[in-house]
């Protein structure tokens, strides 16, 4: 496993990031198969689109099916069908999502399952050993990210939390073949970013995401915190922005030298009827598409600008016909790998503003 | 057009439906794409499954996206990616299926939209001008589906306003390029079936269809039938049972010379997590898989079976992932071609008892 920059441009890195089970070209756009699947889409549709690397969350697969049926059907590599690389996220945003259903003491987190009601203790040693049996290439450190908007106090202390989870989770990983990343915790405070990063840095993790970030905040308090949490990373390690995916969004994040970006925003908004295109977003379910014989976007070459109109897929999506959200999720997967794949090429040649 | 015999096995037939947009082999089933699309499958993986044609319904394109915007933008094959051959059911059925909200006179059928509550009055001459607008390569005659269980008189006007239908449809019909079936109706009364075919025998359609059948009689009652009434249409014209699709009932029909099949039922189970396989039906939702390594279906080539587990289906069904009611229902709609195009080469065999 490493992580190797072949190129820059500004701040902005091509990289290759080679794992057991196959070497991702970052800049990386992963889409996101939050319970083992990218909703709607098959693995041979994934890699037609050119992802390299998908991520999967061992909170929602701990929960169900369990991680220790996924590990004993051959880890997320053999029972999903994506054999190529695959990234967990320790599961602390979607546990500290749940509100009142949440207890945090120092020893870890307590919780209520969503699913049927049980009560559940992780601890980030737990976070660890699920990841382990999970068996992505890249894990992640079990976080404490604070509700926004939060007090001074809070984020301190979530940072400070942060950090000795981080440590418990470096010493509680084992499994070889198998990056352990640390997170960047501190909210818009940048002293805060500070503070969290150079423990972490101590720690000498692989790879840092930067946390709790396009979580709410306005965009200028976003790129500056950002600005100033990346200089702050090592230069020779990969940099993955947790939870950031619009198309605008994306661009700035390479322009600053993050390697890595996963997004629901994708699946979802095609789920929605909302496609992204070259020329913007399109609303499918507008009436001004009811005949409109020309494909999502001329310039995209997917499986669903390819074959079918813009009038189809309209009649589709007010059907409510499976195939609408299945399409509109497929080309905007294309649309997002595809803005950080050209990205990745114009880093290379230099052309990258 | 035209349709030849190159093979039979007792009263089995193994033809060759030649159309504008490519020959069907028959026995054919044809998967259903009522509003124009097979739910969650692509028309590139309908044709990977060995699919031939498919069918779609004049009633349903009719109140959404409305048969014109179908017509100018390509008609079927273009609107809807499929390029093949498509047959449409004229909307008879599915009017008669509206119960309180369908009022029959002879001129035609005035009826509610469920969509939107609109009225509309729908005649024979109507549904073959939708059809022709669609475009597809066999259109269907509008008939009057009795509902079940219906009085001896009930099926006796029925029948008679069929015949009558029958002939203004015929004399309604222009378009070239596309042929128009006769359905013979009749439900369980032998003498009506004879009564039915006569006339329609007359009329000369290119194709027949067996209607009215496989309505919730009782399955000695059906094969009777279905006994009777194939012996009563030429031998050198298709024959199509109308949502046809139960594995054992496409086998004994195929025994009794039918060359046609449509049904939902293997897109509708597969959604609902049942699957069709060589040992019989699967639920996937059943403990017992939540561990099972093994694919649907082992002898079974399509890409659900490939490329994933029971235990995988399994989770994707329990979690409500879209994947599953997507491969579930490629996988069903794999078997149930299959089973077909597999009764046919026995057919050409000789082996097809």
């Amino acid at each position: 496993m490493s992580f190797e920059i072949v190129a820059d441009c500004g701040h902005a890195r091509a990289g290759l990031l080679r794992t057991p089970h196959g070497t991702v070209e970052t800049p990386a756009f992963m889409p996101v198969g939050t319970r083992g699947s990218v909703r709607g889409i098959l693995p041979s549709q994934l890699a037609d689109a050119g992802a390299h690397i998908l991520l999967a969350n061992a909170y929602h697969l701990f929960l169900r099916p369990g991680d220790e049926v996924v590990r004993d059907l051959g880890g997320l590599h053999g029972f999903t069908g994506w054999k190529g690389p695959w990234l967990t996220d320790s599961g602390g945003f979607q546990v500290f999502s749940l509100g009142e259903l949440v207890k945090v003491v120092e020893e870890g987190v307590r919780f209520k399952s969503p699913i049927d009601g049980a009560s559940h203790f992780l601890t980030p040693e737990d976070s660890i050993r699920i990841q382990e049996n999970l068996g992505a290439d890249v894990i992640m450190a079990f976080d404490e990210c604070v509700r926004q908007p939060a007090t001074p106090e809070q984020t301190r202390a979530a940072v400070d939390r942060t950090i000795r989870w981080a440590r418990r989770c470096r010493d509680a990983h084992r499994r070889e073949g198998q990056m352990l990343f640390g997170i960047v915790q501190g909210g818009t405070d940048l002293k805060e970013r500070d503070r969290c990063a150079a423990p972490l840095l101590d720690l000498d993790f692989p790879g840092y995401a930067i946390g709790g970030l396009s979580v709410g905040e306005d965009r200028p308090a976003m790129l500056a915190t950002l600005d100033h949490t990346a200089a702050l990373l090592p230069r020779g390690k990969p940099r993955y922005f947790m939870g950031l995916g619009k198309p605008d969004d994306l661009l700035d994040a390479i322009r600053r030298g993050v390697d890595m970006f996963d997004c629901v925003i994708g699946t979802r908004n095609g789920r929605h009827g909302t496609v992204f295109t070259s020329e913007g977003a399109l609303h499918l379910r507008n009436k001004r598409f009811e005949r409109d014989s020309g494909p999502l976007d001329p310039v995209c070459g997917c499986p669903a600008c390819r074959n079918f109109s813009r009038a189809y897929l309209s009649h589709l999506f007010k059907a409510e016909e499976m195939l609408g959200p299945i399409l509109a999720s497929l080309h905007n997967t294309w649309h997002l790998v595809g803005l950080v794949r050209d990205a990745r090429r114009r880093i290379v040649d230099g052309t990258f503003r």
